[in-house]
């Protein structure tokens, strides 16, 4: 997608030999490239978060491992490497998930077929991302278009607009392109639909404030950065035609854990009558697991986040403040479930289904 | 109440010459004092918010015209300086009701006895203030007992506790002393009532994460600052027990008008079954206005709100840094309406009622 009217991907490699990414822990203050040269600089750029967003860690840890192999492609050191660059962000499914498909690509091989086969692999599990992305904004369109079209205001462009609220990042700086919740949204303004986006703020990491409108605004769409409380207020005075939101994990009845507040959007949402959206890849799905609030274990971060700021100084630094009083304490979860009781609809690169167990299985069930 | 271990109001007069305030726009991070020595100090004080929230203001306000009327007790000087300290706030409906209280009581005195008069007028507002705020905390106390009472964790003071959520900063630093919405929770904390407070950060301007946390630590009450997205999980996972909150207007049928994110936590505690209270001078009250969400006109705040933020420095300094990318829009509505029907009871000074006609007119409708 676009930043100052160039077209980027978050991720690439140049000549088999080096990575290169955005550099997203300067967004959006500034755009740096960083360049990753070998296993231990993927190690230190992931555990850092010079890369963020479950689908972009995984393919970052695929080219990664394949650069770990590239001097010595012996079993031993596959495995050494698989653990070494696992262990960067041990939570990450993603990362172990890339990780494991290129080794098991290419543990039967020659040695000397090895790395030119597992950047092969990481190549393609980048692209199958973009795919995938691609995919999940061509279904979402269709719903946007519907909401888009049944609106009445008047038939010229600048009077028939549509408001979609988004919460946190979900977008294509957080997998390779296109993203997943916004990429619906940029298949509809390359559409000419005319978008207006409600960018909630996303405390305490700030990634709506700071990457969606980063994003939004490479794009040239229209977008209003909002604080988290103030949602509520836009869709009680018809301000929001829909809400889409991510999914991190979402459970086989339709329950969606996705960045805390979700929740409360929801619920403002089923309030007034507004349609809510969530926008995930399948691989999201754990279907082992029915009952979201109850059964889905949320994690607690750090107070840090909650009690300093980052952002631009006066004189273009990047500076962090403590806004909370010295000694005062916080507490920070880092998701919520949105019951799916509140959910509209569930969108993925496979198509468009009801939150519920039956309309899931019936369309994903067999891609177990 | 307590900062430091010591006893303050937020406002006093020395010697009916000067009138001292807590400078609030050094909270949380630097506690100072600062003087008023005549009526331009007040106006400038008032203007730039170095007291702040409806009641102090309108103390203050009183206190300012006092100082203005000193030397020069004219007819003509009362106008002036009324319709002078007016103007630092026009928004501010306490400051013109204490300045016009105090001017309709002097005018028809002689001269010579009007600025005193006008001093003991503007104590005996200030002390009315304080006396409300203790009988609101008497009252949401009742109601604090009565749900403690009901948990049934355990019978130690450790393992039975409260946990009560708010919104915003409806605390002693608003008023004079003890509060709206904390009064209860002081009242309650000295009745060794073991408390817990989620503090809503309040995203734009941190009211919660910088005064409400810096008043509940003075106090040495219990609290966990949290972002505003927070509070539905809290209340999905039975952390919170009841919810309070203040009100700058509320309906004749109680609907309340509230700090922007208000509206979201009480749909999170009706989801939840969780009791949701408002605690608010019966001068909130707005007979003439039904429908809250239709009618009450909201205001629109700079945009700068939400693009910076206000912290302490590394080296111990205040210092405001840019949060949003240069060139990205902002949108900043202050206040929300939460709908009666998502209000367990209204707490006031004379007592409690249901948030609905009836029940407001019959306690308070001959009060008008």
């Amino acid at each position: 997608m676009k930043i100052n009217g160039k077209n980027w991907k978050t991720i690439w490699i140049t000549d088999n030999s080096q990575i290169e990414v955005i550099d997203q822990t300067y967004l959006p203050h500034k755009f740096m490239i960083k360049t990753f040269k070998n296993i231990e600089d993927v190690f230190w750029g992931i555990k850092n978060m010079i890369v963020r967003g479950a689908p972009l860690i995984g393919v970052t840890g695929g080219y990664g491992f394949a650069l770990g192999i590239k001097d010595n492609q012996s079993d031993e050191n596959l495995i050494k490497c698989s653990n070494y660059l696992k262990s960067s962000r041990p939570t990450a499914i993603n990362l172990s998930w890339a990780i494991e498909r290129i080794y098991k690509k290419i543990i039967t091989m020659n040695e000397s077929e090895r790395f030119e086969a597992a950047i092969n692999e990481a190549k393609l599990i980048e692209a199958e991302d973009v795919q995938m992305c691609s995919k999940i904004g061509d279904n979402g369109l269709k719903v946007i278009k519907e909401i888009y079209e049944r609106k009445n205001y008047g038939n010229d462009f600048e009077s028939k607009k549509i408001n979609i609220l988004t919460h946190c990042n979900a977008g294509w700086l957080a997998t390779v392109d296109w993203g997943t919740a916004l990429a619906p949204i940029y298949k509809a303004h390359r559409e000419k639909i005319n978008i207006h986006v409600w960018v909630d703020e996303t405390r305490p990491r700030n990634q709506g404030a700071s990457l969606t409108s980063y994003e939004l605004q490479g794009e040239g769409i229209s977008h209003s950065v909002i604080v988290d409380n103030a949602g509520g207020y836009l869709m009680q005075k018809g301000m929001v035609d829909m809400v889409i939101v991510g999914s991190d994990r979402t459970t086989s009845s339709g329950d969606v854990c996705n960045k805390i507040g979700t929740y409360l959007k929801a619920l403002a949402a089923h309030d007034n009558n507004i349609p809510f959206y969530a926008a995930l890849p399948i691989s999201t799905i754990d279907w082992s697991l029915e009952d979201g609030v109850n059964t889905i274990p949320i994690e607690e971060r750090s107070h840090k986040e909650v009690d300093y700021m980052n952002g631009l100084n006066e004189n273009g630094n990047i500076q962090t403040i403590r806004i909370t009083p010295l000694g005062s304490q916080s507490f920070n979860p880092a998701f919520d479930v949105t019951p799916s009781k509140f959910i509209s609809g569930i969108i993925t690169e496979k198509g468009i289904c009801k939150a519920n167990k039956e309309s899931l299985k019936s369309l994903y069930g067999q891609l177990r």
